[in-house]
């Protein structure tokens, strides 16, 4: 059967990505599958299929396990994240390394890089390099940003580079194979590539503002922790919290506070200081990219969805 | 000009690695650097590029990004092992681990894993999906040996699961590939997989065997620590150490030793209770099941070469 539905198409990733995970050890089951079926927004791969669809792809399947694997990339970072920020909970669950430790974290990250490979395996080497890209990518932005985070400081052009690096490459490079899968002409894998890049700054964008405006219980995380570990658009450095996506000279974006409980009164003065909305008008311009984008891509149903996911991203609270 | 040569291709393998690093982001440059220029031995891509030769293959140059490969998941997984040994010296020099701290390392690691897929990315299915059910084998490898290290508890069946899948997977895979490569028919690539496998057992089990023996300069390590971290042939299990080579019923392989410094004691009266020589029959019988398998590949320069490394590992002191 022929899969021309998105929502049919997610589901097939879901499933694909549960039965790749069939190690006979079962403790990398066990952790890999605790993490996989948190209930992520799988907002990567949903990009993915419709970047292949908006290009003239007319059966899915071609395209489910590109997508499984650019979810799986997403997953494994987020476990070795979460060993790095010795976070507790991930998606409203104990983070894989608090519940089986550091070890099996690590090594249940790896095991899911290498199912990525197997995933990806029937691609060929076109596809092949533009994952490879995404991942080096990925991990120079996390490297990036735990320099910036150790030197306790960072502006607004390191920043904008973490997040290039860290959330948009992979999102354009999701695209990009969707695009190419479903055969789009040059300038239309291009257009859905500078897309979904724009997409995910202004993803990554509002994640770091719902860390200090979001709701924990959405969120299924605490919030203020990205500010208290000198990560995301807002930076604790000697008492003042730098915005990283505004000059630091400018007056908005820096708010001086007291010692005691300093995250919390630094998310307060943010939130009354301004600089959230600064930094929300500024995820909203790159939504505006992303949807200027979409003009060179034929009119389609899938080209309206990929319309409608810029408001989801700017509109998400979790 | 055709890469005829052994010598050279190990010599293109080499220049590869290093070239392959070329991130924007220095720390990782010079991590990765740090590792790879610190005088491993090349075991697993000499054994690609001998198998490719064996096989048939006439130009080095095709199997060059291959082996390279190869030889970056191995050194990707001593990045990430020596942060779940909290391993200070790595080839007599600080591991990335103890000079950039867990972070970094464990970012590194990630960067090298990244940088596989761009070395394999123009072989096509065949070889990635080689490559990634030995990457995936090597990840259950480690995981079951930290599950038997938590656990304190290893026997005969489960120490060889372990090695087989940690070691002898990624030195299968690497002669799978090169004897493909080559041409080879399939007579002639199970032959040099089930020789690289046999070869890789017995690798590990010489590696486990100095870890109580060895002369920590010669290693560029220190000895004991696998015994002392529940790991290897040898496990340290209440007082007594267990040998994984031998059933645990058998007398000479359990030894009894004082509270007072217990590795040192073990060590000790392991080399005094016959369970090295009798771990050294094991590796040589892996050994010969090597040699036996280059029986069924054509005689060759290569052939003499692969024979030739059975004794080197056999008889190597690091």
């Amino acid at each position: 059967m022929d899969l021309t539905l998105t929502q049919d198409g997610l589901r097939a990733i879901e499933t694909l990505l549960h039965d790749s995970i069939d190690s006979e050890v079962e403790l990398l089951n066990d952790a890999s599958r605790h993490i996989l079926s948190s209930g992520g927004k799988h907002l990567r791969p949903h990009v993915a299929l419709l970047a292949y669809l908006a290009a003239g792809g007319d059966d899915l399947h071609e395209a489910v396990s590109m997508a499984a694997a650019i979810e799986m990339v997403h997953t494994a970072t987020l476990v070795h994240d979460d060993i790095n920020d010795h976070a507790l909970l991930r998606r409203g669950r104990p983070s894989v390394h608090a519940r089986w430790g550091r070890t099996f974290a690590l090594l249940c990250g790896d095991y899911m890089f290498a199912k990525v490979y197997e995933l990806m395996a029937p691609y060929g080497p076109t596809y092949n390099v533009i994952m490879a890209r995404a991942c080096t990518q990925l991990v120079e932005g996390e490297t990036l940003q735990a320099v910036a985070a150790k030197a306790g400081a960072i502006d607004r052009e390191t920043y904008k580079r973490i997040v290039a690096l860290k959330t948009a490459s992979l999102f354009e490079g999701a695209a990009r194979m969707g695009a190419l899968l479903g055969g789009g002409d040059e300038r239309t894998v291009e257009a859905l590539a500078v897309y979904a890049y724009n997409l995910g700054i202004a993803f990554q964008m509002v994640d770091d503002i719902l860390d200090v405006v979001g709701d924990p219980a959405a969120l299924g995380k605490p919030v203020g922790t990205d500010l208290a570990q000198g990560r995301g658009a807002f930076v604790a450095q000697n008492g003042k919290t730098i915005l990283g996506l505004q000059p630091a000279a400018d007056g908005a974006a820096v708010a001086e506070v007291d010692e005691e409980d300093p995250i919390a009164r630094m998310m307060s003065k943010l939130r009354s200081s301004g600089a959230i909305e600064a930094a929300r008008l500024q995820a909203l311009e790159m939504i505006d990219r992303a949807r200027l984008a979409l003009d060179d891509v034929p009119p389609s149903p899938a080209r309206d969805e990929l319309l409608s996911l810029t408001n989801d991203v700017l509109n998400r609270d979790h």
